[in-house]
Order: C-alpha cells, then sequence, then structure tokens
C-alpha cells in the first residue's frame, strides 16, 4: 500500500499532539491544560434550540435543509461583512462578494495554501504561530521560516531583508508564495500584531519586490477581555493594496464550535475562484443549516450577548490561572509571562537550559504530576527554543483550572531546584 | 497573481456546468432538469426541529455543540456500520473503526485522490461518471480514462486486459492509483453493478498484477424505489480483499441536504489514517452537532421512515417524467432510455450525430424552449460522444417536471423533423 501514496499522502504524519491526547485520554485524573477547546458550559444550547425553532417553523425555513450556495448564504456574508467594516471602522476590502463561507476558519487557510504552494515553496511565519498550520504546510512540502524578530519580539526589518536579499541572489524569492501572520490574541502568543508591523513587513516585501500572498488568521479577534484590539485588518491597510490579501475568521471559536462555520474575505478576485472551485470540488459549500443559525443568532443579537457572556467567562479563568502563577510565585522559578489580553492561552517561556519538549523529563514530570501542556517548541517554522509552554484555559472550570496551575508550578518547582 | 498560483491553483478552473447554471438563474421561467438537488417539499423539517429540541433540552446534549473527533462521532459510527452491515448481510470489512464522517460523501472522495494521486497518476472510471468527480481528478492533474465497455454497457474484460498490457509494457502501470465505480443507482446513468462485475474487473486487475485502490460511491444506495439492489459492496466481496478499498455513503442525498453528513469506509489502515491526517488538517472533523442530529434520527427511525417516504415521493416524480417521454413519443425520435430504478436521474442517449453539448444547437434550442439539462458529454474521462443527456427528477415538482418533460420533448421533435 506504501507505494499507493502521491507525495503527499506520504508526507501526512500523525498531528503532533496525538500522543499528549491519548495519554490524557489514558489517564481520567489528568488536568488537560493542552487542548484549545472552549468552555462546555459557556455553549449556546438555548440560543442555539430557538434559533432552530424559529427557522423550522418559519415555512420559508425548510430551504435551510436543501444544499446552499458553494461560496455560502448571501444573508449570512452580508451580516458578517458588516461586522468586519465595523470593527474595522470601515468597509475596506471585505465586502460581502469577497466574503466566502468556510468549515472553520481551518478548511481557509487549508484552501489557502493548497491553491499557493506547490513542494519546495517558502511561506514565512510568526516565532511563535498556530501549530495546526505548521502542519499543513509540512503536509505541502512547504518550506517555512520564521519572520526574524528582535528581542522585543517584533519583526526585525533588517532581518527580514537579509532573507529576502539571500533567496533572491539565490534565485528562489519567486518561491515566496505567503506570509501567514496570526494577528489577534495569537494561538499560541495571545499577542497581537499593531498596524504598523503589518505595514512594516509589506514594505521590506515590496522593497524586495516580493508580493507574497499576506494571510491573515483572526481567529481570536473577537474573543477580547476588555478591548477590542485596535488595529485594522490587513483589509483596511491601503499600504498592503498590492499584496494578494486573504483575512481568515470564524463563528466557532467564539459561539459554538460544534458548529463548525467560519469565513474567509479575499479581495483578489482570481486567487479567491480558484478557492472556491477547491472548496466546490471538496464539499460544495458548508451545511447551509449550520450557516442559517449562525445568521439568525447574529441578527438577534442572541450571537453577540454570548460572546459578551464568553469574554466574561474567560477573562474570570484567565484570572484565576493567573492568581496560582502569581500566589506560587512561578516568576521565582524562572518563569516569565505576560498578562493575556484576550484568547484562551498563557505563553510561558521557562528557565533558558528547560526542556519542555515532548519526550522531556519535564514533561513526563508534568504528566506524572497529573497535568498535560502543548511543548511550546512544536509551535515554531524552523529552529524551536526548548523552554516554551502553551497553556489553555479554555476548557477546564475554575476550581479545576487552579488545581492544574498549581501542578503545573509543582512541575516548575522541582526543576527548579533541581 | 496568475504567476503565484501551485500547479493545482493554476489548473482549477470553473465547474463545467457554472454557465448552465448562471443561464438558469437568468431566466426565471426555465425550468432546470439540471441540478442533482433533492426535493424541498420533502425535507424533514418536523424531525430535525425534534431531534435538536430533544438533544439540546437534554443537559448531556451540549457536548454536541462542543468540537467532536476528527474521526467523527462513536456513536453515529456504530449506527452506520451497522446500517452497512445489514445491507450487505454481514459486517464484511465495514466496522465503526474503518469509518469516519465526512462533509458529504464528496469530502471521502476528494480525501482518496488528494493522499493516493500525483499529477501524470492514472484513475479508471465507468463510462459514463460522476462529473464532479471529474473536476477534482482533473484538477489534481490526474490522467483519467474510461473503464472498457461493451455494447451492453458491462465492463470488456479483454479491453480492460489490453489496456493494462499497454501500461505494462510503457512501465506506467504503477501510475495506476484508483477505479472509480459509482455502483448504486448512478450518477448520471442510474446502472447499477452487480457483484459478477466487480469481481471481473478485481480479477483482470490482479491478473496483471495492479492493485489499486477501488473506490465505491454508494451515494444513491438507499434511494431505491421498489427494492435495494441485490449487490453487495466491495467491502463485502472476498475476492477484492487484496485491494485497498474506500467505500462512500451518504446520510445528505437521503436525509437532508443541508446537513452534509456524509461517511466512509476504508479497511485499510495506512490509507486511513492519512486521509484522517488530511481530513484532521482541513477541519479537525465533521460538525459535531450535525452528527448528533443524525445519530438521534437514525435511533428513533425517524430517518428510515423520511427515506420510506423519499422512495415514494421520487417513484411518483420518475414516474410523471417517464409518462411524458412516453405519451409524446419520444422514443420515436431516435430517443432511448432504460427506466431508474432508483437515484434521481434519466439518462437518454439521442439519435446518432445529434450534439447535445452547452455549446451545440440542440442546447441553445432546449434553453430556448424553458428547459434546462446536463450534457451528458461532461460525463466521461475520455473520449466523450456527444449524444446523451443527463435529466434529474430530484427538484421539480410533478407538475412542473411534466412540463419540464414536455418542453425537452419538443426540442427533441424540432431535432427530429429538421
Amino acid at each position: 500500500m506504501e507505494t499507493l501514496f502521491s507525495s503527499l499522502g506520504s508526507r501526512l504524519t500523525p498531528p503532533q499532539i496525538t500522543r499528549l491526547m491519548r495519554t490524557a485520554l489514558e489517564n481520567p485524573d489528568l488536568l488537560s491544560l493542552a487542548a484549545g477547546f472552549t468552555d462546555t458550559g459557556t455553549l449556546p444550547r438555548e440560543e442555539i434550540r430557538e434559533a432552530v425553532d424559529w427557522i423550522l417553523t418559519n415555512p420559508g425555513g425548510t430551504e435551510s435543509l436543501q444544499y446552499g450556495t458553494n461560496q455560502g448564504r448571501p444573508g449570512l456574508r452580508f451580516l458578517l461583512a458588516e461586522r468586519l467594516a465595523a470593527q474595522d471602522a470601515g468597509p475596506g476590502a471585505g465586502d460581502p462578494a469577497s466574503l466566502f463561507i468556510t468549515n472553520g476558519s481551518q478548511q481557509a487557510l487549508s484552501l489557502a495554501l493548497q491553491t499557493l504552494c506547490d513542494p519546495g515553496d517558502i511561506v514565512l511565519v510568526e516565532r511563535p504561530t498556530y501549530f495546526v498550520f505548521l502542519e499543513l504546510a509540512r503536509g505541502l512540502g512547504i518550506e517555512l521560516h520564521s519572520l526574524p524578530a528582535g528581542e522585543d519580539g517584533k519583526t526585525d526589518a533588517n532581518g527580514l531583508a537579509g532573507l529576502l536579499s539571500g533567496w533572491k541572489s539565490e534565485g528562489r524569492l519567486a518561491r515566496l508564495k505567503a506570509v501567514y501572520l496570526v494577528s489577534y490574541f495569537s494561538n499560541p502568543s495571545s499577542c497581537s500584531l499593531e498596524e504598523a508591523e503589518k505595514e512594516r513587513i509589506g514594505r521590506v516585501l515590496a522593497d524586495h519586490g516580493a508580493y507574497p500572498a499576506l494571510i491573515e488568521d483572526a481567529a481570536y479577534r473577537d474573543l477580547y477581555f476588555d478591548a477590542p484590539h485596535p488595529s485594522r485588518s490587513i483589509l483596511r491597510l491601503d499600504s498592503l493594496a498590492a499584496f494578494p490579501r486573504l483575512y481568515a475568521g470564524t463563528c466557532t471559536k467564539a459561539f459554538a464550535t460544534g458548529l463548525k462555520v467560519g469565513y474567509a474575505v479575499c479581495p483578489d478576485e482570481a486567487w479567491r475562484e480558484r478557492m472556491l472551485y477547491l472548496k466546490g470540488q471538496h464539499d460544495f459549500g458548508t451545511a447551509n443549516f449550520n450557516q442559517a443559525i449562525v445568521e439568525r443568532v447574529l441578527e438577534t443579537g442572541d450571537y453577540d450577548r454570548c460572546l459578551e457572556g464568553l469574554r466574561q467567562h474567560y477573562r474570570r479563568k484567565r484570572d484565576a490561572l493567573s492568581a496560582v502563577f502569581t500566589s506560587e510565585d512561578l516568576g521565582a522559578m524562572g518563569w516569565h509571562w505576560e498578562m493575556p489580553q484576550g484568547g484562551l492561552y498563557f505563553w510561558l517561556r521557562g528557565p533558558s537550559g528547560l526542556d519542555t519538549g515532548t519526550e522531556s523529563v519535564f514533561c513526563r514530570q508534568a504528566l506524572e504530576n497529573g497535568v498535560l501542556y502543548v511543548p511550546g517548541g512544536l509551535c515554531y517554522g524552523d529552529d524551536p527554543p526548548p523552554n516554551y509552554v502553551r497553556i489553555s484555559f479554555g476548557v477546564l472550570q475554575e476550581a479545576e483550572l487552579a488545581e492544574a496551575g498549581r501542578r503545573f508550578v509543582r512541575t516548575a518547582r522541582e526543576f527548579a531546584l533541581g
């Protein structure tokens, strides 16, 4: 059978966190800070029941059970484009005609890379970045490079210029097909990108005559705790108008993960059409019923009411975990972190020299202590540092979360002493 | 932008029926016999409302709004495997562990081809076959060949042996990666394959030392009118055990297209795992909520009650259209067809010499007369005959269907006279 596979089929490997997840399942006492799942208690059971009831008692609602269009429901696309315009203080390049509905924002990322990249092509990513994107890219045979970053974590323009010049002199600059930015409350870093930084990246690329696609993953943009991040999306930044751009958003993380309705905005018609042709071949369009549900809750305002509740809920959970790290003095054990202002993650840097990888003594000890995390090294396109950890406060309830935090700190303490 | 695309991205073209569908939208008086959509009037509005109500008033039901697993809900996989075993008079190679849930059966076909085929690889298809599969394959750069068929439409074993020998002598036999069979009430031909024919194909392949994947598309298997087709699936045929096999089914066509829940069974572990890794990168699993709905209606029996209603409904529609063809004497105008015993389509052969293609005079005249069909030539992997037509009785109601049939016959009459 092995010889039957395509080059893609041969490259595919199990998701890197499979082993960790299996460990979690095998040990029911383990508390998982690994999964990026959302909190089951906050899922909008009543709101969805009401929306379905309204849709299916309305005689016109039967069409929601029929095939929809490949691009997605016009009403939903209009509402999502309108929301995006409100967030961006103007419509920018995001209108309903350039917006399409996807099976979660993940599908948008996958359609984008498939239409852009052949094996050996290059994609630039942040340090750190979303690890499922990295697996998707590696499956496609893509060469991943990190955007050079300075001490402050911001893009190092000189470093980027050097990288581009190197590829130019090797005749490989045309192989640079995309730059992937998780710009709002990033998974895993919880950091957001300033407009100036997005523009700086664009300027260095343009200076070198490179116009790769810019892919902005905004999956966590709505999940802020106190205020939205003020940066407008890449769609609204005029200085980036010469780049093919894709903005990926979702109603999954921010409402109900079980519905799996995401969307993408791509003002570049040729690219968008190709992504849509491919989507048509893969599934003919996202389930129409789910789109109708999201359209309804956007219309009634239930979506926004749920979202506001979610924000408060996740803020409390962030605070609960933060309180443990502070009261148990994780900082004194050589760990450093920033307080997340949105999203679902703490991104912690351990003492230099510590190895947090899946096969490390530290990781095994954490499992022994009954807590699971995502090793930070999985979140790098190249040259992973050994000592980072991603911790999610998505799933666990406050009391469990505090206990999981204490178990993590206990592990850190054992290694600080050792 | 053009130079930015991958080879896949560059190969992608608009779906072939886009132009026809656009024509349909532009002319509201046009009656479409083209779309393979199901009948909106039969959609199970009340059954789905009740299922959702049950799921979401049940406290445990909230998990249906959370992420599910990539492979799909265990309960749903169990029920689907059980149904398949009942249809096949025994479990064969179809157990819940080898079954996974997809976004309609289309996604299963797409995962299968992506994991198997590189550009230049060969796939064998029936004459005629499902045209979206052909577009998917062409997008991947696959070389399509028809299974040689005799006068009776059945596979010509000698012809197939000749084809395989030719590839062997060219050193290309290893490029043959899959054989695709739409074995139950096929789209477009409405024909089904006998077990003996599936086994004959397998024997000729094995005789030549060729073991490509066998892909069986059973999307219409449940949509029989009087009795199920008696052939067991490829999963149950012991003589095919040496081949990697994929069986694709769906709850979409047979229940509610707007839910888009399909499934695949693949007993070959290495292949199945790779398809699942790829699915994980594309969407992490089909929407859990939709799976929970299908699981519920399978449990309550609502699924089967709806299906029984659908069968009677489509049989009546088939009869309505057939009555027009007979009473208006389409046969006397040089047309030939078999009575469909399941599925959604009449497959008509026009007089020899007639061209029914999208750009043909006949097609333009049909549009002029207010009726749209799918040109049969789109349904061939190679060497399309010019004079076939696919006509769907899925969407239109009986009165409209009869009127559309009369418009089609009027067109045929104009060309029979001309």
